[in-house]
């Protein structure tokens, strides 16, 4: 089983780069796609982001045996809505979003009786929007599937399938530990970055020109993720609450204990921390999830 | 008056950086260097960083008009007295340090009578050693330089003109101000992030298998800081101590706030707190600070 008529459901980043990976690895399959922005339809269909782009969701889906829908995760139970009465009997729904347990629970409660199997593919950029999205997104980038209790092995396997043709590695478990496994690798940096960027705009002693000046010490990485989408990443923060407050709390714990050691001045306590984690560095390069080249390669290219 | 024959004390990365740069952009000056650890200066040797690795920080100043001091904040007084006696009148003495009150203090101390202007070029890699070093690595960097109350202008501008020479623009700063600086744009960043790598591999729930490939989702950006001379950041946090303790007491609370958002559901107060770092990215790419290409160009080079 193989999907062949694939509806995207938003086209920003993720569902733009989904369509554009379809033409480039699943030549046979067809797509279409809708976006509630007409703007972003039209742009849409500039770039041909989908074979077809649709005026309704009803439309885009009506002949789809795999629709998959990338908004913001707080949308996706309205999203599911707009076009459950038109979807075709057999058809799976899928989606791209960054938290799991709620977005079951939604596109459960949208589509009752509907093979709903969700999933997240771990990948995106900065960048948001119609413009942002390339058909090499997913390459050598897991995606996680977290299939409802009972669901058809058949679905998940053509999921899995569709998902590695795209480029991506997949991995299947429960969305309650997809929901902790993000909350450290992905929403918790988020949340600290969009926190930092945050203090550093709002100081008196500091000029934000001083801030932009200097943030090649460091601070610039922080604003790549902290240009992120404010939409997408305030649904995350809210619907995977429980997740991201524990990690949360982690993290002050161990901040608090850095902090101490740097008051009472234990540099054998800030040693052996620092030393420790320049390994989790080097496996990360060695799975090639991350470049090898210093500073991410902006010596290369006349940037640094 | 521009300096024509420079001594670098220390051969890591910011240390072999200046002496390859100043082969590339001042071919009349000569370069002399010296590292306390011997396997550095045989490296150092193969790789020519200066014209000429020295056995003794004496012999390497004892015709110098500039030494500049390249090692950890915490050693740069010991450095400087090492070879304070073989250090010819007249000559300037500089370093590359990331916090600045304490080391004028220290080297003021160690050098009792000499010229001492310190300078920080804030540009550097994760990497750190003899190998390290690349002759760009200063090219539309700042590089802040701090002279003490009282300090002849001269020296100055011809400090200045040698870190333009080297493709450094340089901003004139007290140290005081430096550091507070610093403390936002590079030192809390990097407590930051070495923090969360902590966090992230202390966790029970969650394997550092799983923080590993699922960290193309933001954490793997931490790691890079993260990965940086654990050394020369424990030096940094002991000697800046104030204005990191400072910096990150604003942080927590900023953080406390969105934690609190989160906790009650406040989505208005995270959308706009989102929204508005947004606009700091652009500037620093504007500014020539950071890499305009999305997720830092890594999608470019089948690395993503």
């Amino acid at each position: 089983m193989t999907f062949q008529r694939i509806a995207v459901i938003g086209l920003g980043l993720l569902g733009g780069s989904i369509g554009l990976a379809v033409r480039e690895h699943l030549p046979s399959a067809s797509t279409t796609g809708y976006d509630a922005d007409p703007a972003t339809r039209a742009r849409a269909g500039d770039r041909q982001l989908v074979d077809k782009v649709c005026e309704t969701a009803a439309d885009a889906v009506c002949e789809a045996d795999l629709v998959v829908i990338c908004v913001p995760v707080g949308a996706m139970g309205e999203a599911a809505a707009e076009f459950a009465a038109a979807l075709p009997s057999g058809a799976v729904v899928s989606d791209v979003g960054s938290s799991k347990q709620s977005v079951a629970a939604a596109l459960e409660a949208a589509l009752p009786g509907v093979a709903v199997i969700p999933a997240h593919p771990v990948a995106g950029t900065e960048r948001s929007g119609p413009d942002a999205g390339f058909a090499s997104l997913f390459q050598q980038r897991w995606c996680i599937i977290t299939p409802p209790e009972g669901a058809d092995p058949a679905n998940v396997a053509a999921l899995s399938q569709f998902w590695e043709a795209l480029g991506a590695r997949v991995e299947v478990m429960t969305a309650s530990h997809h929901d902790m496994v993000l909350a450290i690798t992905s929403h918790l940096p988020h949340l600290i970055a969009y926190t930092i960027v945050g203090t550093a705009s709002d100081l008196e002693g500091v000029t934000e020109s001083e801030v932009i000046k200097y943030s090649a010490g460091g601070f610039r990485d922080f604003t790549r993720i902290a240009a992120s989408d404010p939409t997408m990443w305030r649904d995350v923060f809210l619907t995977n609450k429980d997740a991201v407050l524990e990690m949360l709390q982690r993290f002050t714990e161990d901040l608090t204990a850095l902090q101490r050691a740097i008051r009472v001045g234990d540099g054998e306590q800030l040693f052996e921390h620092f030393a420790r984690t320049r390994e989790i560095r080097r496996s990360i390069i060695e799975l090639g999830q991350d470049d090898t080249r210093p500073d991410f390669g902006r010596s290369d290219h006349g940037n640094s």
